[in-house]
């Protein structure tokens, strides 16, 4: 019944594509790929880690609370980036933390936090391990202790006439649902890791969910917030808005750890939606769909699903071939059909009158969508097996700058890939702008692989920063994007936060590394 | 054509209730206020002045810049709640400002901030002079220049696709509308103080408008925005959306002046809207009422106007006796009524289920609304001509606080008062609380109204805390809510403020005493 977390891929062991799926994709790619020939690696062997000598040993007073068995360490070296994965893949466990930290209650998560301060050892707080930009990797660290914080898994109180829930940080996406379902409700936000990210790293890295307008990311269901600093607690009052100055909620969210440890989040929940209306549109060109989702969105339709895939990425999907296709669904709670179907309607005439080939309601589409959505981290976890370079990446910018912003990301990842595919689609669409989400699988250079990632990822945020996107949508900035991090942020705003980290953590312990320089 | 901006009360003194028009309200009043009789005051003579002395002159290089002209220092030493009209009306101006600066550009701007930097005066930026929280007002400084922003008044650019506009930030409400009606967009952000308040007042407050739900606050519609503090220029870039770190736009929003001066931002417009769907609901009881508003932004659906009147404030409104009234509006901008009119009998639907003696579309009663709340601070002023003690403040709470919070917070209104009136009513709606307003409106003690008004207001701001709520949910924190702003907020998070201002403000010259310690 219960499955065994992959130390070193997206998930579970169980879900991993089995070897024969994993050859039949290699031998597809090998069609399409002219020249590549898939180079099939062995999956990791927990039983031969190597990992580095511990630099920093747990005090007697936590020793049952850290631990430093070597499967432990190596799982929580990385996050679930291509380039994690790779390393997994190639041994090579430098960064790995000396100590894992697993506090079942808030009492010992403090003495742990306070031995760290003292110590001056690294603390990085450890979710679900999800982050894809270096943010939870004990990079260039004289000594470090993950903290992990899936012990702290409770779901702690309904309000259910306010409709929020008082959530420990460490509660995954699904046990989160599974709470609130006997209740009729849901918190409704499924970011791709939904599976395998928590609460607290939700909000440590402001992430995006699957609503693409409107409650696109989850600051927006955050009534308030407890987070555990050096320099003590950090928790706000309950509220549903409050004009008291500047947000206390939105220095915690994005704060990505440097700041402290989130333990504990009152989030706003809503029924569970018994109705929707769904439907797709299809168009001649990428362009021609940007411009039917703008108009939507700026006609006031606030659609739950609003997605455009370019045709590459409809035809991978199974959705036809030549065509670009907007997803639309609408969904709400209330037994009121017609309102939705509305809106549905409307959604649909605007994608006509901007020259849409097809349009129409159709509950299929979406669905077959959303299961390939959530499957995806274990099929790129086989691409790198069968030795691909695979990348995806997320930006936004406003509508000005999305034809320019397209194109030179584009290139850059063709000429930086040299060969392979590149895809967009819209994950998230906004009034004044997209959110899109750019996919590049190549043939690797056997042996440098992660050479040939980072001029990549380098090349792709070089061109989408000087098209005036920002250097993440819904994925953070962890150690991955901090240069361009740096240069998208006025140098002012970078010197307040630091202000706020030295009087919040003052020996410098929490993540160092990450988010700030 | 042109009006005259009131030194001392609410907006242009060509639009203040006349005597007459005073009088018969006070005759009204006195049938209803048993023992209260009208005891008319002389509008302030801006011919008979008497300002304290200079602390500070202008330097020559500043001398076109900076004014010390009476009529300027008295105009920028208060804002405009009831307690700085009555030192008005006291000629009392000991908080008055040495100068008053009205830079023409950024350059003039820059100048005036190095100066007072450098000479360690105080600067208080001023926007349209509408807080009604001690704002703007150089409360127990040993000198100070008010920065007025007014005319830094240009609409700097539209981007048509994107839907932003550039703004300068002492641009006013209607000549931003002004400026966006040939385009056909609307920002559509309308806070009772719209014709008299500015786009940086609005950010450095974090303003509420006329939305009662979804977008309800400024915080939302800015896209970037710049701010010049002593120690330099923060921009920030313009995005849709963004997930790198801590958002730098909500530094800025609600930084009240204490951080650096807002010089403009881009904000998000959209298309007038030209179809609306109106209607009311009326109730036995307010917490009737309360329930269906929650019940309607609960099942999804969400007006642009959920205001809820209780029966007093229905009636005085003349909006009918004894019943509570739910005013509901919808509003788009695309020609498809069917969605609205479906959404408008949803609301209606719901409001019947949850025990509404009537619930029908209805177009008159909110445009009698809108008429009563734009005109309702001129009257305040007639008001405090007459020798009542008037106070207006509003909160937020979750639901599962609002009936204990409402209770309190009546009962310490009456009881501080000492007679006379309370209402309440609803501004905006969320899906886990409401916004309560409050008024109170009682007969003044001659000679000591401020102390009443005080008492009253120390007795509410404790309840109201005591409850659960918020200081403010949309008049901002000021001089006057301080102390029950450091109640409310986490300590860290002051602490962590008051890092940034060290930063940004090395010397401690901006806006002094407002938000922080």
């Amino acid at each position: 019944m219960s499955k065994t977390r992959s130390f070193w891929g997206w998930g579970n062991e169980e879900d991993a594509l089995p070897a024969e799926e994993r050859n039949a994709v290699g031998a597809v790619l090998a069609e399409r790929l002219p020249g590549w020939e898939p180079r099939p690696r062995a999956v990791p062997d927990a039983a031969r880690l190597t990992l580095p000598k511990l630099r920093v040993r747990a005090p007697s007073s936590l020793a049952a609370t850290l631990s430093d068995d070597p499967r432990q360490r190596a799982a929580h070296t990385y996050g679930k980036a291509f380039r994690d994965v790779v390393r997994h893949l190639c041994g090579n466990y430098s960064a790995a933390p000396d100590l894992v930290a697993l506090p079942g209650d808030e009492a010992e998560l403090e003495r742990v936090l306070a031995w760290c301060d003292e110590a001056g050892v690294a603390a990085i707080p450890y979710g679900g391990g999800s982050s894809v930009v270096g943010g939870v990797e004990p990079r260039d660290l004289p000594a470090a202790v993950s903290i992990d914080l899936t012990r702290l898994d409770r779901v702690l109180e309904v309000d259910e006439l306010s409709r929020a829930v008082r959530v420990q940080a460490g509660v995954l996406g699904p046990a989160l649902e599974d709470a609130l379902r006997p209740r009729g409700l849901t918190l409704r936000h499924f970011p791709q890791s939904f599976e395998f990210s928590s609460v607290g790293g939700w909000i440590a890295t402001r992430s995006g969910g699957h609503h693409s307008t409107l409650r696109t990311r989850i600051d927006d269901y955050v009534e308030s917030v407890r987070m555990l600093s050096p320099a003590g607690w950090f928790e706000t009052r309950r509220l549903p808005s409050s004009g008291a100055g500047p947000d206390p909620n939105r220095l915690v969210l994005g704060s990505e750890g440097v700041l402290g440890v989130i333990t504990d989040a009152w989030l706003r929940v809503q029924p569970r939606p018994d109705v929707r209306a769904k439907g797709a549109a299809r168009f001649g060109t990428f362009a021609a769909g940007a411009d039917a989702a703008r108009k939507v969105v700026q006609g006031g339709l606030l659609p739950a699903e609003c997605r455009l895939l370019d045709p590459l990425e409809a035809e991978l999907n199974g959705l036809g071939a030549g065509e670009a296709v907007l997803l639309l669904g609408f969904e709400a709670a209330v037994q009121r059909q017609a309102w939705l179907d509305a809106q549905l309607t409307g959604a649909l005439e605007i994608c006509r009158e901007a020259g849409a080939t097809r349009a129409e309601a159709s509950a299929g589409a979406a669905a077959g969508w959303r299961s390939a959505f959530l499957r995806a981290p274990y099929l790129r976890d086989a691409l790198a097996l069968l030795g691909l370079v695979v990348e995806t990446f997320e930006t936004a910018c406003t509508w000005d700058r999305f034809a320019e912003l397209h194109e030179s990301v584009t290139r850059a990842l063709r000429e930086s890939a040299g060969g392979g595919w590149v895809t967009c689609r819209f994950t998230h669409v906004y009034a004044d702008g997209p959110a899109p989400y750019f996919t590049v699988l190549a043939p690797g250079r056997e042996g440098s692989e992660l050479e040939q990632w980072d001029a990549i990822k380098a090349a792709a945020a070089d061109a989408l920063s000087a098209a005036g996107g920002t250097i993440t949508h819904h994925h953070a900035v962890g150690r991955d994007h901090q240069p361009w991090y740096e240069r998208e942020m006025p140098p002012l705003h970078l010197e307040a936060l630091a202000a706020v980290k030295a009087r919040l953590d003052p020996h410098g312990v929490m993540n160092p590394g990450a988010l700030l320089p």
